[in-house]
C-alpha cells in the first residue's frame, strides 16, 4: 500500500509509544461484517506491548458511560477468531449521541482505566462520536487517540470507495431478488405482481444491488427500480407497474424504503391508516403500495418485507467484504502506533481493470458530516441503475452470483385431436 | 429398499410395456428442490426405450388443457442437471382445479400426444389432480399411468415422513431466525422486540422449525413461538411478550402467518384497518402484531415478513433435501416402469439412531384428501416445539447449522475516578 493511498501523512515513527488500554465499541445497525472488523482490531493490538490490555464497551459508547467493559484479552483466541463469522455486533450496539453533559463521566472513565487508544465501529453518528471523544481528548490536556472503523450497510459514508457491510447485504438483496423473481415467474399467471422493501433511509446504494439480480439480462427482474435519490409517484408508479404486466406478464419491484414524493414525505406520513382498536398500522412502502396494486389495478400483489435480515444474514456474506472489515480494523491499530488519531479508516480502490482494494485515511469531522448518495452516473434517466453502477458494485458482493440455468423450453407443436 | 416400504405390491415384471409418451408438470406454490425432482424424473425417464419424449408441462394441469408442452428430451443436459441447484418451477406453475367440464379436453391432449406417462410433481390438490386423472384414463379405457411427486415446504402430505421442499425452507427459517435474532439481541437496549413470521396457513412444521435456531440453548431464541394447532390469544401473547421482556431484556417471536383464535379467527379478518383511501391494508399478523406491541405494551417492536423467500432461497437450500427430491423423481419413473399407477412416492425414514431415508408408495386418494398437522408429541404444554420435534428436524436440514462463536464477556471491574 503506497502512502498517498492511505489518504494522510503518517506522524514520523516515534521513539516511545503511549502506553495504555485500548477500547473498543461497536455502534449503530449491526452487520454480517463488523464483528469482523472487531476481530482485526483486536488480532493487530495484540501485537504491541505499549497496549495494556484490550477492553470492550458494552453496547457502543454507552458502555463508556456505565463503565461496563469486558476484557477482550481473556478471550479464548477460537472465540475471537469465530466472530469473523458470526453476525451482528458481539459487543452490543447502541444509537446514543454523546453529549457535553456526558464528557466529565466519560473523561472520569478513561482515566480511571487509563484508556488511550479508543476504536469506534460506526456509521456517520458514531464517526461524530469518534470526533467528539478527540477533541474531548485534547481539550482537556488528556492523551487519547481516536480512530473510526467503518461500517455500514447504507454505503453512505464520504471519502471511502464503499463502506464495510455494504457487500454483503448487497449481496444478500441481490439474492433475495433473484430468487424471489424466479418464484413470481413461476406463479405469475395468479399473482403477477412482487414488491421487494429494501433498506436505505436516504440513501439507494442497497436498493441499486438488486440490479445485481439482473445478471446482465436487462429484461429480468426486477424490473422497477426505486430508489430515494429520485422523487416517487405513487401514479407513475402504478402506471409503471401495468404495463411491465402488459409487456412482461409479471413485474418484480425494488422499492426503497425511504422513497418519498416530490415534497419529502414518506409513506408513513402518506398513509393515516388505523385499524379497529385506533392504531396506527405501519406496514412500510411495500405493504401500502401491494395492498394499491391490488385494489387500483387488479393484480394481485405480494411484498417481501426482509428486516434486519438484510444486514444479518451470515450465510449470504461476501468473502471481499468480511475481509476487507478485517483489514480496516488492523489497519486502524497498525495507524494508532504510528501516531495518527483523528482519523476513519478508509477503502481505496486501484485504478485499473482488476479488483484490488488498500486502506487510507480520512478526517473523522469531514465524515460525521457528510452523506454520499447515489451520483447521477449511477442512475438513469428512469431512476434504474446503470452499466457504471453494476461495474462498481460487482467485485464487492465477492463476485457473481452462483450460476443458475434456465430452460430453453423447444416448444411441442400442437396437434388436431382424434 | 424393502418391498413393504414401498407400501404397496408392484405389479410382476411386464413383458412387454407401454409405448408412449411422458408428461411431466409442477404444481402449487414453487420451492427450492421442485427443480431436483424434475431433474430426477428426466433422468430416469432417459433411461427407458419405451418412453419416447419426455415433454413439461407449462403451468401444471393449466399446460395440459392448453396444450402448452416443450420437449424436455432436447434440453442441453448441463441445463437439465443446473436445475437441481435453481429455485422455483422451471416448467411454471398454477393451482388451478380440474373440473369434469376439463376432462373431455385434457383428455384429448393426452390421446394426441400419446401421453402414456404422467408425472405430477405438488401438494395436496396436486394429489388430487393426479387422481382425477388416473381415474379419468380408467373410466374411458385409456391407459394412462400416473403417479404424484410430492413437494411442499408446508410439509403436511400424509403417509411420508417428510415432504421434499420441507428441509430447505426450515433450514431458511432457523437461519433466518438465529441471525435476525443476533441483531436484536444487539440492539435490544432500544428495540427489545421482534416478530418473524412464518409461512404455513394451518399446519405449523416450518414455524417450528424456528426452534432449531436454539442449537439446543433453551435460553437463546426465539423466546416465544406459535403456531396454528394451538388457539392464539392476543391477550396471552402480550402478557408473554411483557414477562420475555422483564426477564430476559429481549423477546423474539416465531410466529406463524396462520394463527388464528379460538373460534378460528385470522388476523386479516380481526384487522378491518383502511387507510385514507379507503384501502384495507393486509400486512400480516407480524405487522398488525408489532404495531399491537408498540402501542400496548410502550416496547419497541420490528418484523420480518420474508413471503416467498422462505422457499426459494437457495443459498439456505438443504443437501439432504435437494437429494431426496431427486430421489423422489426417479423412484416415479422406476415404478411406473413397474407397472404401477395411482401412487404418490413417499419418504421413508428407516428407525435407529443415524439419519437413512429410503422411498415408498401411497394412494394418491389418500393424501389428497388429508393433511398432516403437527402431532401432539411435537409440541409442550405452551405450544413450542419439543425434543422430539428437533430429532425429527434436524438431519432434514442437513444437520447442524454452520457455527458461531459468542463472547464469554469476562467483565473488568469497575474502578472509582480519580
Amino acid at each position: 500500500m503506497s502512502e498517498s493511498a492511505r489518504g494522510g501523512n503518517p506522524a514520523p515513527p516515534r521513539r516511545e509509544r503511549l502506553r495504555g488500554r485500548l477500547l473498543v465499541g461497536q455502534s449503530g445497525g449491526p452487520t454480517v461484517a463488523i464483528n469482523s472488523s472487531l476481530v482485526g482490531i483486536i488480532h493487530e493490538a495484540l501485537g504491541y506491548a505499549e497496549i495494556e490490555g484490550i477492553y470492550g464497551m458494552r453496547s457502543g459508547i454507552l458502555g463508556g458511560l456505565r463503565e461496563e467493559f469486558v476484557d477482550l484479552g481473556k478471550e479464548n483466541p477460537a472465540t475471537i477468531e469465530g466472530l469473523r463469522y458470526t453476525p451482528s455486533a458481539a459487543l452490543g450496539s447502541s444509537r446514543h449521541k454523546l453529549t457535553p453533559n456526558d464528557y466529565d463521566r466519560i473523561l472520569q472513565v478513561f482515566r480511571a482505566h487509563n484508556v488511550r487508544y479508543l476504536c469506534l465501529i460506526g456509521g456517520n453518528d458514531s464517526m461524530d462520536t469518534a470526533r467528539r471523544l478527540e477533541e474531548l481528548g485534547s481539550t482537556a490536556g488528556y492523551e487519547l487517540h481516536v480512530m473510526g472503523v467503518p461500517k455500514t450497510v447504507d454505503n453512505d459514508l464520504v471519502h471511502t470507495d464503499h463502506c464495510p457491510g455494504y457487500g454483503s447485504a448487497a449481496r444478500f438483496v441481490a439474492l433475495m431478488v433473484r430468487d424471489t423473481s424466479l418464484d413470481t415467474i413461476a406463479g405469475a399467471l395468479s399473482t403477477p405482481v412482487k414488491i421487494v422493501e429494501i433498506m436505505g433511509r436516504q440513501a439507494g446504494w442497497l436498493t441499486a444491488a438488486a440490479a445485481l439480480a439482473k445478471e446482465g439480462q436487462e429484461e429480468s427482474p426486477p424490473d422497477l427500480i426505486y430508489v430515494p435519490e429520485r422523487p416517487f409517484s405513487i401514479e407513475r408508479f402504478l402506471a409503471d407497474v401495468r404495463q411491465t404486466c402488459q409487456e412482461r406478464g409479471r413485474c418484480v419491484v425494488a422499492l426503497s424504503e425511504g422513497v418519498h414524493d416530490e415534497a419529502g414525505n414518506f409513506f408513513a406520513a402518506m398513509s393515516s391508516a388505523t385499524d379497529a382498536f385506533g392504531h396506527r398500522q405501519l406496514g412500510g412502502a411495500s405493504v401500502y403500495l401491494s395492498q394499491l396494486v391490488n385494489d387500483e389495478l387488479g393484480l394481485k400483489s405480494r411484498f417481501e418485507k426482509s428486516d434486519t435480515l438484510q444486514r444479518s444474514m451470515m450465510v449470504c456474506s461476501s468473502p471481499v467484504d468480511l475481509n476487507e472489515a478485517y483489514m480496516v480494523g488492523r489497519m486502524a491499530i497498525r495507524h494508532m502506533m504510528e501516531g495518527i488519531s483523528g482519523k476513519m479508516v478508509t477503502l481505496v480502490r486501484a485504478p485499473g481493470p482488476g479488483y484490488y482494494c488498500s486502506s487510507g485515511l480520512a478526517d473523522l469531522q469531514q465524515v460525521a458530516a457528510a452523506e454520499r448518495l447515489l451520483p447521477d452516473e449511477y442512475l438513469d434517466e428512469r431512476g434504474h441503475p446503470t452499466a457504471a453502477f453494476i461495474a462498481y458494485a460487482t467485485p464487492l458482493l465477492g463476485g457473481l452470483l452462483p450460476p443458475y440455468t434456465q430452460l430453453a423450453g423447444y416448444p411441442v407443436p400442437r396437434l388436431p385431436g382424434d
